[in-house]
């Protein structure tokens, strides 16, 4: 590895419903972020824009040269990243990988997606675009996925109900604590059992809301940070990882391999172990998930992750806190946006920024899960 | 930069009308890409997918995940890229960042776009969505820019018709002998002269057509590349670049901004300069697009390129042969597909792969612009 990358601002706007198109998001973040840093835009060497379907959900395509326009950092390398709803921990990954090359010096990421205006039924169904087309056509779309594996978990595990949606209960609550997420309303286990059913055993609840909105990060080598800020973050380990495309062909379903790979991957090239992490935000689009990247992740034993929960460890005042964004459950879900805004939650963290939702922590973790585990990013970052 | 980068192995699909779709197009191109570099598909390590709109053709997304899942490379690591028509030379930096960080040692480049059967029309409306609001409410697609700045350019430098019927010629001519391209088929000037206007004055035979294919390369470090083969070429220079989204705010209309800065920054990283390349693909998406290409990579004065093609050199048997594989008039142009295409040329011709269409070269450039100029990557590579 050549050379070691910092992260030296960020920003998000704010999430949920929003009156404006998926140009000014990211312009808004983008700006926000380069005021953050303290970045001129002249400075900006590349620009990242991770985003999965603007162009199914808005019918405008080429972002990224959008971003590049409206911000003024021509002539910058301009170049939008996809992978689905973990286009935004591609993005962190993409603007790792133009740093420590040494094609850039300067390294704008820019996630977002406009999606409210479509429905919840319209949204879903440009979602389930990317499923394999021989689960497609048999209806499956991602709420069914988690909700076969939530049922399939919790008689396996022989896990209460009640421990997904005490990590609802949790995430909404850590989400009070946050300005800029879409909900910031408390609610309590009876009110998450006695929601809807969206995908037996699951309930409205458990699932993350369809969101608008945009997150920024920027990224430099550690020598160019030093001439920025003294309050920056190191991504010492970052791995991805892709799991079969049709979903039903994987041994275990409780097992999401691309969270375990990418695991071992960004623990391998940071030297560290899940011990070593002090906060983490995992993918909670759906609270089954957040079971399951524990326990890939090594945060609990295999089956146990719901103990964790129930014993309040992930709590903000727990042993590992996890999700003190307010997750995807609370602070909202805009597909490229969500992989930035998690990072965009650990870098705060770890410069000691999150206000109200500070805890004391060196060493963060990101989990950003594409479809339903079909593509993965884990990014480690630590204080310096 | 820490790691030279190699390239050792590609592959084209047959280019036109394919009664394919998108995952099956890239499967293909990626397979016998994999054959032709003798890797094995578990020591891929990265697999980028350049391509630009799988949603709005095909209503299907997360084709990166099925790549690595259709040709059996999970875990591997996927992502889509997307650059609009410069996705695939924005393919081949992404890759080559991934190549020169250290981040993996084996990374498999597949590019591809499913579009005929949108027809024209459609396909043109879907690649019309990357205009700038601005612009696109008056009605103003891809074709309407390159008659406006055909246009200007004959009459600014006084230029013949006939010379931008004539890079039509040459591509046509160069297509005869490259089986995979979509036309194989030679035209005179008179027939170029007289097709169906489109976007006055440019004519039919001015515009690539609309075209499904896929094309795939491999990259490792040379270190690595040693290992498989004797011959590879190596990516000595890359650069990318961003052009105002809105087109009229561009100063000289003659002049892409991220041609000349992309080539620039290609050049400088290879330590070359134009008069050291031996034969170049460029962006003839538009004939008007080569004499600007020539122009702003520094292969002919300003307002001269026109004099280059009248003289024959660029003829495959001129000083610089360019576009020896047919280019994109008469290969075609299956958007995600056309970069890496560019370097597959390139690459053989390198390795002396070229067959029928082989000219001496050590050093070739590929030039792949998105929008009208709106994003541009240029590549050097070098035989070793």
């Amino acid at each position: 590895m050549d050379r070691d990358v910092a992260i030296i601002g960020g920003s998000m706007t704010k999430f949920g419903q929003r009156d404006a198109w998926i140009r000014e998001l990211l312009a808004q973040a983008g700006e926000e972020c380069l005021a953050d840093a303290g970045v001129a835009p002249g400075d900006v060497e590349h620009v990242y824009v991770s985003n999965m379907a603007s162009g199914e959900f808005e019918g405008q395509t080429g972002i990224m040269n959008a971003v590049a326009h409206d911000l003024g950092l021509m002539p910058a390398y301009s170049q939008r990243i996809d992978q689905t709803s973990s286009s935004g921990g591609a993005g962190i990954y993409g603007a790792w990988q133009s740093i420590a090359s040494g094609a850039s010096d300067m390294t704008l990421l820019v996630g977002g997606e406009k999606m409210t205006h479509k429905g919840t039924g319209g949204a879903t169904d440009i979602i389930a675009s990317i499923t394999h087309p021989a689960e497609y056509k048999h209806g499956v779309t991602l709420p069914s996925f988690a909700g076969m594996t939530a049922r399939h978990y919790l008689e396996r595990f022989d896990a209460p109900r009640d421990s997904l949606a005490k990590v609802a209960v949790k995430n909404h609550k850590n989400g009070v604590d946050n300005p800029k997420a879409q909900f910031q309303k408390e609610i309590d286990v009876e009110t998450a059992l006695e929601s809807p059913i969206i995908a037996d055993p699951l309930r409205l609840y458990d699932f993350c809301p369809i969101t608008d909105g945009s997150s920024a990060l920027m990224f430099c080598p550690v020598e160019v940070a030093e001439q920025y800020t003294d309050e920056y973050v190191v991504v010492s380990g970052i791995g991805g990882a892709t799991d079969t495309h049709v979903v039903h062909e994987r041994d275990d379903p409780t097992t999401m391999g691309g969270v375990v790979e990418s695991g071992q991957t960004a623990y391998e090239r940071a030297g560290l172990g899940p011990e070593d992490v002090d906060v983490a935000e995992l993918h909670d689009m759906f609270t089954i998930l957040e079971f399951l990247q524990m326990e890939g992740l090594d945060f609990a034993e295999k089956g146990e992750a719901w103990k964790h929960v129930e014993e309040g460890r992930t709590e903000k005042d727990g042993e590992l806190p996890i999700n003190t964004s307010g997750g995807l459950k609370s602070k909202g879900h805009p597909l490229g946006a969500s992989g930035v805004a998690q990072g965009y939650e650990i870098y705060e963290q770890l410069v000691g920024e999150a206000g109200p939702r500070q805890v004391e922590a060196d060493t963060g973790l990101a989990c950003n899960v594409g479809g339903f585990g079909n593509c993965v990013i884990t990014t480690i970052m630590e204080a310096r």
